[in-house]
């Protein structure tokens, strides 16, 4: 019989319910863990010094923490094979090599609070070692995958790189649509959650359909985290982990926020756009300009509303699951994940 | 019964042996295009753009040609799935990722005589669509591949990724010694070498040992190709498959015949290697100086020394597979590579 759960919206901040989520899911955490740093290890000790540097500094586990939680989300079942374990090992490497990647493209000077890996060791490595990752992962999956998995996972490493491609070609220029920005973060962030999502519940053995609302829910999470996140940079100190506030705008990084203070813009406060996020000619006060605008048209309370909306559309898509305590910690995670900007 | 060929070493030049061959395996060789071109395509216009420029600028086909021959080598069997078609794209994707990594890391600025994908485009366009291809390739090992073959392409990917940084490390010092040096170029050209022909031979259900052969060929064949084409740099302008006699000193590149020469090099030539190489500091002359340092010490004679040793070595480990006419171009491409600064 299913458990009933008291699944009220949450208070605890966004930290607070991945530590818990932590918790819940130890074993598999550790596990997976243990299986990569086992799988940094490198004949060239370079390789193995940056890949340690960049998987081992202090990233949260939110994805294989999502695929520890879809597995479970559906079996008590033993994984004898450790299949979503190694599952869960490879998304976090297609993670790494991406940001890796983007730490590249972005000439990124910090990441999570230290130097990014780029800076420390120079583009090229950084190239390289991310190739390093991304076949690791590779490796990973054709050890503890099968052909469903492995499909789901290239499939999305395509997608993220057209994603980036297109992401690339938009670089600096806030006329761009929304649609297009939805179809950039759902490239770049929302489909590795989602992916995330669905080998844990392959790993399970799930239904076609079980498989349809586990990508839904990582899909949808990802969006509404991505969004939360572009609206923090204009709004919050807070729970801001290791990203500065406004860090998006000095760098003149296209997100929603910008994309709708541009398009509610008058001709001159269109000028004030121009010249700081196409040209990068910024002032001392121009963030806080650009945080005025910002509040007159309502961008950043919009965005959270689109963050919202894909919030709603993941909880909904948990609803043919039984309730147990990690169907509990996923919709718990979600509702958290809009409370970092409380 | 064993088809009885005349095994004789040919006199023809490599690229006529390569055009004979791409007859011989020609409804292979426009199948793989065909599929080639099917997965060049993106929802995202320019990384078709980018994708194409490079994979259909002209490239040998080498390494789909060596899948090609390591497959009916073993069968005359129809392949119904496709299976060696579609690795054989596998491969040369990953090959053309590596390329355009390779080119952003060594700052290249022509590529087979056209210019560089990332002299057109940019660096970093260049990163992300080589991620993008490397991930079509697995997207295709998914689809036509097995556990088998699976394994193989990642691990070869791994080992690539490594050799790189492991070139990265030792970038422009000539004082490395020839077996780490070999190290390296078993990891950047001959695993993908050896992996094309293993995937090639698992294909059509090769035995262990048949597959350990192919292994030891396309590993032996790659050592042998690369080091001519170290040779080639220093000693011809024939046969240069678009690559300029010079550039390998120009860029500094360490190759086997710099290696031996520094080693072999008087106190005062030393000091030439270090200006020229080390400093990358070049006089007009230089070149003409180099050569004449690597005549006196045969240091170019070595280097095709070398490469004999190991063409010896794939020549022999196809020793225990009947008479073909596959069998028969593979080991004529051995002796015309060889001939390559005939």
């Amino acid at each position: 019989m299913a458990q009933i759960l008291n699944l009220k919206k949450t208070n605890d901040d966004f930290n607070t319910e991945i530590r818990k989520m932590l918790l819940l899911c130890q074993e598999d955490i550790e596990s997976t863990n243990t299986l990569i740093l086992e799988k940094l290890d490198s004949n060239v000790p370079l390789v193995k010094e940056i890949a340690s540097y960049l998987v081992l500094s202090g990233g949260k586990r939110l994805r294989p923490l999502l695929t520890s939680c879809s597995y479970h989300l559906l079996t008590n079942d033993l994984d004898k094979n450790k299949k979503h374990i190694g599952l869960a090992a490879a998304v976090e490497f297609i993670h790494a090599a991406t940001l890796l990647h983007d730490d590249v493209i972005d000439e990124s000077q910090r990441r999570r609070g230290n130097l990014s890996a780029n800076e420390v060791w120079g583009n090229k490595t950084s190239v390289l070692v991310g190739d390093f990752l991304f076949s690791r992962a590779f490796q990973l999956m054709a050890k503890y995958g099968d052909i469903g998995t492995l499909k789901i996972l290239s499939d999305t490493s395509v997608v993220i790189a057209e994603g980036e491609v297109l992401e690339l070609s938009n670089d600096r220029d806030p006329t761009i649509n929304e649609d297009l920005y939805f179809k950039v973060i759902n490239a770049k962030t929302a489909s590795l959650f989602s992916a995330a999502c669905q080998v844990g519940g392959i790993s399970a053995k799930a239904t076609n359909k079980e498989i349809e609302s586990l990508k839904s829910f990582g899909t949808n999470f990802g969006m509404a985290f991505q969004l939360i996140d572009d609206a923090i940079d204009y709004a919050s100190d807070k729970n801001s982990l290791g990203k500065n506030i406004g860090d998006d705008f000095k760098e003149g990084k296209i997100t929603l926020p910008v994309i709708l203070a541009y398009i509610r813009s008058n001709k001159k406060e269109k000028e004030f756009w121009k010249r700081t996020i196409i040209e990068l000619d910024q002032k001392e006060n121009d963030f806080y300009e650009a945080f005025l605008i910002m509040t007159k048209y309502k961008c950043i309370t919009d965005t959270i509303e689109r963050a919202k909306h894909f919030a709603n559309v993941a909880i909904d898509s948990l609803g043919i699951f039984n309730e147990n305590e990690y169907k509990s910690a996923l919709m718990n995670l979600i509702y958290s994940s809009l409370n970092r900007l409380s």
